[in-house]
């Protein structure tokens, strides 16, 4: 069962590679009525989109969409939408080097081994340009979302070893790394300077959340709002790990300290990171993912060829030193797309349900 | 969409409640032909089940599995294989007093909001009860991955401040807390009875693998093997982190510290944790999750009732002063209940698939 | 991907074989709040159950169902509703006889090829025992429908050559054939006695319909409201044909004949059987099922042995002359299924919807 | 949840209105390595494709394909491959009569419900124009199937009154009716020349048949093969009736007759159409399918505006007077969809099964 499928209400199938002929996707599912112009669309990936600065890929992709479906006089009709972006500036020929080897840190040895051959251009369905079509699906969850005032944003919260120390939303759209701290805009530019000198690459971690979530979101017991929220954001290339709330924190916090009490006036905290027992609490949802070094760099490595003989490989082509500093736009889309998709999955059974509950206002400090 | 169900082909469903008169699941689509008895999955079951140890819950659960279908002569028929464990010592009577209040940390609130009432006995669905099943049903995914070579194994690898810092397989079964150092268990001992008597709880991680998966398995570019992974452990309750080789480790490395080399003897090291590009790579399959501290704990703690007024609750009932102790077995069972399932997807597309690509050894060191 | 499943939000996994423990289901994402006891599905299993008259098998089975979970006080809490009923009268010894040999008009020798082996006392998993689920599980739907004005309801309207001529929904429920013809019942009876003499059986013709559905249900364009329908209707055993509204007579029908008129009193008929475009129309959702004659029968019949070897076969075992009639309730069952799950699957995506189309009432013919 | 996919394993997405800018598709799932070109799939797309003679609408559409990804040096790779299809002959001003306006059998009235409004250029959607991609990707499943020995291949059973008495399976492709009797084509084009002239359509019988299924494809309970298929042929546009194998003449026939006798040189019959139990038992698969006459014509039919007032629609716009006609290679596509989807979901749980039953060879008359 192939997985090119995400969410089971709000559905987004896409396809396409590197260095083919287009990126495309369809959203089945989105409810009729929302106002959907393409250019709601290009707004957010235009954030993703490369070449944008020199910290950066350097390949040049307007990564213009259209909208072939699905929408009628400026509104879903809720038949699915199709969208495309072309690929306008591959240069296949830079990998045809790597036609023969394997890339250590890339998939090329496992797409080998489970498909038998490869796309090998430009890393074929494994590229991260891959994930264009993820933020023009998550760019529609989000309008939908607003309507409900649901807010997505994230950040970079941290570029190798430079933390984000102060914090400042105005500022995140503002440098090419998404970093909320505009002190540290000079040093990861200095850092990012020095990789690329080097030929090497670097992690990071991107925080992400949700404002405005209604309680109730979330299927226990199996596709819990964080569940699926950690397979979203896991299914990002290159992350390797995700933190709801305090993530991996709790190891070492008590039950006195980790339990958010609940006041009439809001919660006093949000360790939870906006989820209890798997439904949303309407405090913020938040995520923390990593990101691992990309493997793209000149400097050479060990690995076999198709032969399983030794060899040096250097990525060639255009590359991202960081990948996380893009993936800030992807994991928002990818939280968009998963709250979307519960938001629904929770009023196919749950529409009828009127609750005398208390609403509790989030955390102040949220 | 109740998400009560995981898996795509070996998929298993469950349904129960802390006191209700049983729990039970279904596991449709195991290959046929299996031998499979009850003692296969009680094994499993014994490992988990509550009373076992002063540091566990004192519930006393015999947790007697029953296979109701799906059996023949001793084999696995291929059709859906039915589980029953009949609830044998609730005392609901404990949970009087939070009919009408909601616990801080637990999905009370949640749950409220989401049904518009609740099963408070024990929490109902949201108790950690309901893990018996998945142990169950992991117990049936194991013994078919045996038959591939395929072994599971799990530990706790850092009880809130104590981290473990010998590793000795031999040792993980052979103390009450999964522990593979024997020189932490002491401590831990010490640190339990600590918070039991303080009314107090702690958190845990737990690191799980999978040795001799073959590579190919995971689908991407959404169902990667990573990332159905992390659905699956951060499904199991209180679970608030997961990651995957280094994990959150990747941030601070460069690309030519992270990337796994190749040479024909073997790959050099497994930061990535046996996933490249979402699909194992015949390297160990590496996954650690982060567990909260249990919110069930006799210190007081702020919260309200149903009618939003400010009050005090204390949790009372039998209960686990840390969940990640129990959870070892749980989150063996989890991946590989991952790991089956995409064993058998990988091949419904894949079956024909014969790869000239060398196979590579695990890491030495792994 | 084993199919023991059906519905995709209101969703019904079945277990079971005939002369096994026990039946099971879980129905998951059943709405909360539902007052819901074991009467209320009780009394469709009694519809089904075998040995309630001369006319159907004389296994004595009183399919006592239990609920096992996802009810508390009285009503469904939105978690997975559990449902057991224990085999009591199995004999299968009368089977010992088919274990090396294949029944014509059976599933021996297909699930032989499909699994290796099989179960194959009272035909396992393959047996119309499993339907006893089934009804149970629709049982559900059809409270929660009602509760919105659905009412669900079918009859034998062909049993071999005898075709109902008048209709009195007051006389379905008062003869062993869901006969809504009076003067037809001593035709069918004088039918089977002759059968069973013979040890033959003969095919028949189930109708059923839903009244009330509201116009919007159904997921083109293959999740129509009536493909759903033909794929629920067609699993079960012994169907090999369905139809919606017209059916096969739409063949030699003209489009002046069959475009249903639309007036503000009403539609002027339904030719469509209340679906157009795979969408439910507000008039009455009908469809017909053609059931096969059952070949479990005495009349002995060429067949194979497990070697290959030509055998005559003789199905012994206790069994129904016409299945058809005990398929009255198994196929409401079904169609409640369905149309349940439409419901839900339309909010999800629509719930905010409303259409200022006017509200066309059904035929007054319907 | 929106219904635009079909398949589990082998999962076809479509989007598109007629009207709209194209259409287009997403294959998931296609096993790597097979030769696909453009080519493949456009032979099949020109057997549907409108204005190819004077009996089908006279809307002239290329239908030409392209391949957008997941093929590589002329092999699929495993990942996901776009197909898209531009429309070009678009007349939506024939439309503007019918904004504001409910054609009787149509699905304007029910799209109108429950979407809120509808694109109502040709009828968006719900037009069976959607049902080029369902041929484009059909054909990929027939290019697969092929190397497995399966053949699909259908025709018109009947037109309106007009029954086919002999059989050529030479004469289907060689005259504009996929009628296998050459004596009927005459009698076949009065026929449509009369109701053209008379403003009037005409509905029609399809027979898809498939061979060379190996025993055991299907998922019982729910998911049969029949079951499925049920599913797929009755989600063509203006199916209202299916049938396997001998259909609705089962009712009316005695156990003796229907079961297919069993002997070592083959089954002596096939009246249960190449399905035993829900699973393919190696004989020809057999389905017929029942199409209405289209409601689009020019005779005036009483209907009501989007006031409720009572109005007369007339049907401008090209179409067929028989939509059955251009159903054969629609009607192939989908069972060569299902077969292929049960082929992998087959060998998804029982790849390793070796059954030691006999194979018995189809019916000689097949």
């Amino acid at each position: 069962m192939a997985g090119n499928s995400i969410g089971q209400l709000f559905k987004v199938t896409t396809f396409g590679e590197s260095h083919g002929i287009a990126l495309g996707c369809i959203v089945d599912g989105c409810p009729p009525g929302l106002p959907l112009t393409e250019a709601d669309i290009q707004k957010d990936l235009d954030l993703r989109k490369p070449g944008t600065s020199k910290y950066t890929t350097q390949r040049r992709e307007p990564d213009q969409v259209k909208i072939l479906s699905g929408v009628f006089e400026g509104k879903t009709t809720g038949t699915p939408i199709g969208l495309l972006i072309e690929n306008v500036d591959q240069r296949s020929k830079d990998y045809s080097n790597i036609m023969d080897r394997y890339r250590p840190g890339h998939a090329d040895y496992t797409y080998a081994h489970k498909y038998g051959f490869r796309d090998y251009r430009g890393g074929g369905r494994s590229s991260a340009r891959e994930t264009a079509m993820r933020v023009a699906a998550g760019a529609i969850a989000r309008k939908f979302l607003a309507t409900r005032g649901v807010e997505i944003k994230g950040y970079l919260s941290q570029l190798g070893p430079i933390k984000v120390e102060q914090f400042d939303w105005e500022q995140v759209r503002q440098n090419p790394f998404f970093c909320p701290d505009a002190s540290k805009v000079a040093d990861m530019e200095q850092l990012i300077d020095d990789l690329r000198r080097d030929g090497n690459s670097i992690g990071a971690r991107v925080s992400v959340m949700a404002t405005g979530v209604q309680p109730g979101l979330g299927e226990p017991v199996f596709d819990r709002l964080d569940a699926d929220l950690a397979h979203s954001l896991l299914s990002i290339n290159a992350v390797k790990g995700v933190e709801i709330g305090d993530g991996f924190a709790c190891v070492e916090q008590k039950g006195t300290e980790h339990r958010d009490e609940i006041t009439p006036e809001g919660f006093t905290s949000n360790h939870g990171g906006g989820v209890l027992g798997g439904i949303s609490s309407g405090q913020d949802l938040i995520a923390h993912i990593a990101l691992k070094p990309t493997s793209s760099m000149t400097t050479p490595g060990r690995s076999v060829n198709v032969d399983g003989e030794p060899i040096e490989v250097v990525t060639k082509g255009r590359h991202d030193p960081c990948v996380g500093i893009r993936a800030v736009p992807i994991a928002e889309a990818m939280m968009a797309i998963t709250v979307m998709d519960h938001f629904m999955r929770h009023r196919a059974q749950n529409a009828d349900v009127v609750s005398s509950a208390p609403l509790i206002p989030p955390a102040v400090a949220d």
